[in-house]
């Protein structure tokens, strides 16, 4: 059995790893670590994996032998200190922090606030969209798992990009559930504060705009000029993006859905469908398009659980094709719908 | 005692008029109808009213004698059989629904599907923003209060739109709260259906469309192009729309903040703030507008109560004006915050 | 491959039947009736079911040949005339409403108000509550699904029935998300009405009321009287129910908990834990239970998703059971956690 | 006019209390205080009252001359070293903490868990429920403010004990707004933690329970023992406390109403109805309470905003009284219903 480890197993993202891999057939959790709850169990904090997960939280993941592939889901500038070392022992890695997503160092660096001290594996690092980026995610050694505001956007922007048919500018009025934001409290995420308001935050300044950009420019040829404006709303899980763009003359709805079928109509877990809904897709892997032509503009929408397909859903998407496993491995169940 | 009457009493805004009037010192509630209820004690229908309004629901209006002025907050189709006749007994109107808001009556019937009725009346209508139109309202008998979605946009839109500093297209992505869309239970508003999701609908077919661009257009001096996307969130009261532009070359924060408040310094309602909340204004009859300069874009954002600034407590508003009162009388209040 | 059958597939109950069966190894989804949709595609109704349900709604399950079992995912009223045809043909059923889960006919007709038609098979239905009544379910034929209210409340309670520890007054003070009302939209259910309120509802009158007597006393060996105060509280998904008892004296909190352990220690789905948590149980079949003594009082809590242990995961687990499958097939996965 | 000041103005009751007394037509907030805000403007940290305050913090009352009387709006433990120096100055006090509650100093010191410093002024507190101590805080220099379950508890237990027609044991099954859990965001108090789930703590452990007990003790004549289980529930405002009693033999539904009825018949504030509901309550000083019988049992709800009538609004009722004005000044307004 193929046995892997999760750094930083205590957060949002960890536990949603240890949720989805401890149903896996082709894996075993053989480590977690979390520098808070180092020596406590797994199923201590994080009751609903009891009869699960059967491990203590470690320090850190060396103490653990044999490992085929570490996620590491620590916020971000701790993988860059963790990854050249499971590389160096052959470790495949999955980093879910926003450390190795942008390729351009001086990108990073200006988004991000400090330096990059891993510009190596940067460069070879497989960003990790399995719908554009499959056959790299295959061959590939570390692979940074996209963020949730990203796959959403990327998923519902690509195919009218790569189409041509639209300007090369695009508004994003993003809205996300309070999971997004991570286990820490915040004022903003204090329940008496977002729990009946819609309250539009970073406005400009989102670290998931240069992301997208570097996505999708390799989409357009050309790049895109992306606006990003992202919403916390009162929900628990679920992204909805909301895009907008200029349409070139004369473009129907229906050239515009013909794409979209065209680009999705084998994905296993990406649909284009004529109303996107959240609940559809909550709890699982899956993520939904759609599009409205209006006059000409056209607006697409991405929708995904920010939990699973936005982050630890699609790491474990990766990590089955990274390890040669059917890609829908442990991840083929329906969204919960209501 | 000014004698007000309310057409429509049993719904969301009929209630909340009921509510603001009933602590008004300028006016007393004379009569209020509904078929529905008629007969029944309005306390026993709303029941926060209790010991605020001592009425029974009537069938019709024309039971009650001596009213100065009649607000109108019946579904759209209503209005325009009930108005001629308040207006021949010299009873100004205010009406809540869509009825009189826009002036083309091809554009009206175009938008809501059927033959308007009162050609002539619509005519003179005056569209109650009073940021906007106050000294129109104070002469008019008939004001048509605005939607609670195009209130928000209006606000958010119409300075920068006046200052000639931005295109003529404008992207508009509006989140509102249930209460917006009736007390009618729906699919939609279900709260299985919506409780956990934010949910776009209506996308470029929402009947605020047209009076957006209408009246927008008069602060333009050009026609401009309103796409206009709608999502239900879950949260009971509150709207926020956010509205995108193209900025003109070299156009900084501090002119376009400058505009906005230059524009509303002297409003009592209407605040240009750095950070919009939805909770800063909900339970009253404040709004707020903000704006963030990003790169070539420029995104306001417009907050209202979609039941008071949004609806009644507009409507109030412009029945101060009509009756020569102090516009803040009765709503002179903060919003709840928290 | 077993073939099963759905009655009533609209629903949330259907839908969540078909949720879970369409992963179920051991099953094939052979039908699905709805009046409402019969000749639709159960995914363009359910849009969750993408991929997962290749089936078109029949008007009724007769058009299937060959169904081993079929669920009755109906109103209540509709099941008794559907069961004994189902079982003369053979056909195994478990009814997820209420017409077989009380034995005594002039209960039944006293709490739903109308004639029990189906008498005989009445006699024969097995509560199917695995916990307590595992044996009898494996040999059942009918198969009466408690209601998810009944659920939470038996499995909070029947431990220390069982004990002799307490009195037989039990007060239960029930929390319940708004799916457990089901799919039609209400003003109860309407979000403008409940999304920030907590509404009692049908207070002392609730049909499981005497569901649950029944139920514990079987455990009690002496009649229980149950006072049961549901509440509507706005979460989508989630039941947790508080049950408070006289505690005998100098009944210590360890003695309780163990019992609680013992009488849960081995079971796959049921777990007693220090701190309740909706939260770890959404969307899987596991449930918690609880408990604090106060003083000489006790109050155990149960804690079920209502669509899953609550309703449908429930009853996979019995039609497990009934079929000679592992009990957990299809259902051995953790709780959402977040 | 009078002069007012608020120690304590950063949190929720301090921020309410600015609001509500911003509108007070007898009063003149002079003063509010925070250690963490001193030097800002009320209105840059509570931005809903802008126009409203035109204030800034300052670090200590005492920089402020001429005050008639200060609300001390701070975490328990502070309030018993501001008030003795009030007090000596003339200045008249209102503690919204848990400081002056309970009159016994060892029942303090258990439940607080530390020594309590003003015992003197401790015993002379008047508890600031007008509806039963009217006179009382007529003529109080220091005023103890009921906690916000407290008061609903209260509310709906006191007329039914006075009664004598139930039993000593109540037990209280309370659900509050995250609100009641003040403004420093918490782990349980994070959206992603309770958004979705209803949250029982503090099990028999919460503080008010001898804060009821104590009150209730007054109209009960003998000693009436209170099992309290709080939960925290998923809505930003509102309280709902069911209360569980023993019925006397053949005490009636009619009997109890009427006992409410009586009590709070004239009450400007208090309602007994027939179906209690918080959204009839909310952003308003209003209560209500209800009650049905079930068979021997009998249960009782108490409904409040916990920031108005469970907090701030019952503050500015009690300095009415206390000041000599009309007790509903500035808070006779409706609740919001929607």
């Amino acid at each position: 059995m193929t046995k892997v480890g999760i750094i930083g197993g205590t957060g949002y993202a960890g536990g949603e790893l240890a949720r989805i891999l401890s149903t896996h057939p082709g894996v075993e959790i053989a480590a977690m670590t979390s520098r808070q709850n180092a020596g406590r169990k797994v199923q201590d904090v994080h009751t609903y994996l009891k009869g699960y997960v059967d491990l203590e939280f470690t320090e850190s993941i060396s103490q653990t032998k044999d490992l085929d592939l570490v996620f590491v889901a620590t916020p971000h500038g701790v993988a860059m200190k963790e990854v050249p070392e499971l590389l160096e022992q052959g470790i495949k890695a999955i980093d879910l922090s926003g450390d190795y997503r942008l390729h351009d160092v001086a990108v990073y660096e200006k988004w991000y606030g400090h330096t990059h001290t891993d510009v190596e594996n940067l460069q070879d690092a497989v960003y990790g969209l399995p719908e554009f980026f499959r056959d790299e995610i295959k061959g590939a050694d570390l692979v940074a798992n996209p963020g949730c505001y990203a796959t959403s956007i990327i998923l519902a922007c690509a195919p009218i990009l790569k189409s041509g048919l639209v300007g090369d500018e695009i508004i994003v009025d993003a809205k996300s559930g309070t999971s997004g934001a991570g286990m820490v409290p915040t004022e903003r995420t204090h329940h008496s504060t977002c729990g009946e308001s819609i309250i539009p935050y970073s406005v400009g300044k989102h670290r998931h705009t240069p992301e997208v950009e570097m996505a999708v420019d390799r989409f357009a040829g050309s790049h895109s000029k992306v606006t990003f404006v992202p919403n916390l709303v009162p929900i628990v899980r679920g992204i909805i993006s909301s895009c907008y763009f200029d349409l070139k003359d004369g473009v129907t709805q229906e050239q515009v859905d013909e794409i979209y079928s065209k680009q999705y109509g084998n994905e296993r877990f990406v649909h284009h469908v004529p109303e996107p809904s959240i609940r559809a897709v909550v709890a699982s892997n899956h993520a939904q398009t759609s599009s409205k032509v209006i006059g000409s503009k056209l607006v697409t929408f991405g929708v995904v659980d920010n939990l699973v397909k936005g982050a630890s859903g699609q790491a474990v998407q990766c990590m089955n094709l990274m390890l040669g496993l059917d890609e829908a491995t442990g991840l083929d169940f329906p969204g919960l719908g209501v």
